[in-house]
């Protein structure tokens, strides 16, 4: 029974733990892959491209926003990313489901043009705790962390028009959620249909 | 954070394995329990009043109908069936998720006036599996299975309009789809958006 790839679209504010909680579910389902998106900001130490980013020039990127090979794209912090709409349709069509880990800005995009897709809203179980961990990334300074509790609270109003909300507050049972949303979406009716009228005729 | 408890009905053909599926989800959700239906059917060796059925003679059955006390109620082989309107609201109101294992005709019922509901359909890999594992029960005569066989091919059209399809092929994996359903709906938005709202102020 060959069926429609299904797209999840996660977004969350920075520190919620959504890099990780992808990270993980990709070895969970082999039919799941991450998407990789177009950016115009540099690679940093360790990234591959075609594995973590397609890097390409600002050049480049404009060309592809006139030709409307994209999905989505957003501006975040002066850099610019996108999502390839080939690669979505593709990927639909070849039965393979796909996780994008993309700001709302782009999630909103995509809730227009991708209605069957399932977007989900990653919150930390408090603002308090959400500053305790950006706290604890020695990467950012005190000004980032600042911006980004700020930019977290804007981001967190947008959770009201996601599917789903997993508040990520234990690792395990956060990812124990995610995980039962990917097999509960499996088990939707309208997604199961087409192959089961063909078994039972209904 | 108070939430509103949520009415999950289940619908299956006879042997499709719905009862064993409802018997183990119990177990695993605390928050959890079984309605107990009212039914005019005489107790079966073993069954307990209050805890199988409410067993109540046609006229009580009557009363009730006519009082408006069933949020549900059919007949199904010569036998009436209902759920009281009351313990739905109360468990509702009261946080307590609530099981309900009945057929397409009270379901239906349910759908108009509990929107709210999660309506799951339990499917048998095929209709020649369905017939082995009725032919395997020995309790039931050759003329009974090929009633229930026929029933099963009428009840299936209705899985349409269900929001879920549960194929119980492997019972583990059945269990396993029907518990990540439960999981996944208690992450749905509309459901969480009260309590979280006080959080976050969203």
């Amino acid at each position: 029974m060959k069926r429609e790839g299904v797209l999840y679209v996660i977004s969350a504010p920075s520190g919620a733990g959504k890099t990780s909680l992808c990270k993980e579910i990709i070895d969970i389902f082999p039919n799941l892959r991450h998407s990789v998106s177009y950016t115009t900001r540099p690679p940093r130490n360790g990234e591959v491209h075609g594995r973590d980013y397609f890097f390409v020039g600002k050049e480049e990127f404009d060309r592809m926003v006139q030709e409307g090979e994209f999905a989505e794209w957003a501006e975040v912090h002066g850099n610019f990313y996108g999502t390839s709409l080939a690669t979505l349709k593709e990927s639909r069509s070849e039965g393979i489901d796909l996780i994008l880990d993309i700001d709302c800005q782009g999630a909103r995009q995509l809730k227009g043009r991708f209605e069957s897709g399932v977007y989900i809203f990653i919150l930390p179980p408090s603002i308090e705790e959400l500053r305790r961990r950006l706290d604890n990334r020695s990467s950012d300074s005190p000004e980032v962390i600042e911006r980004r509790i700020n930019n977290a609270a804007g981001e967190i109003k947008e959770a009201r028009w996601y599917d789903y909300i997993i508040v990520n507050d234990k690792f395990t049972e956060a990812l124990e959620q995610l995980k039962s949303v990917l097999v509960a979406e499996q088990c939707r009716t309208t997604r199961l249909l087409q192959g089961l009228s063909r078994l039972f005729s209904i």
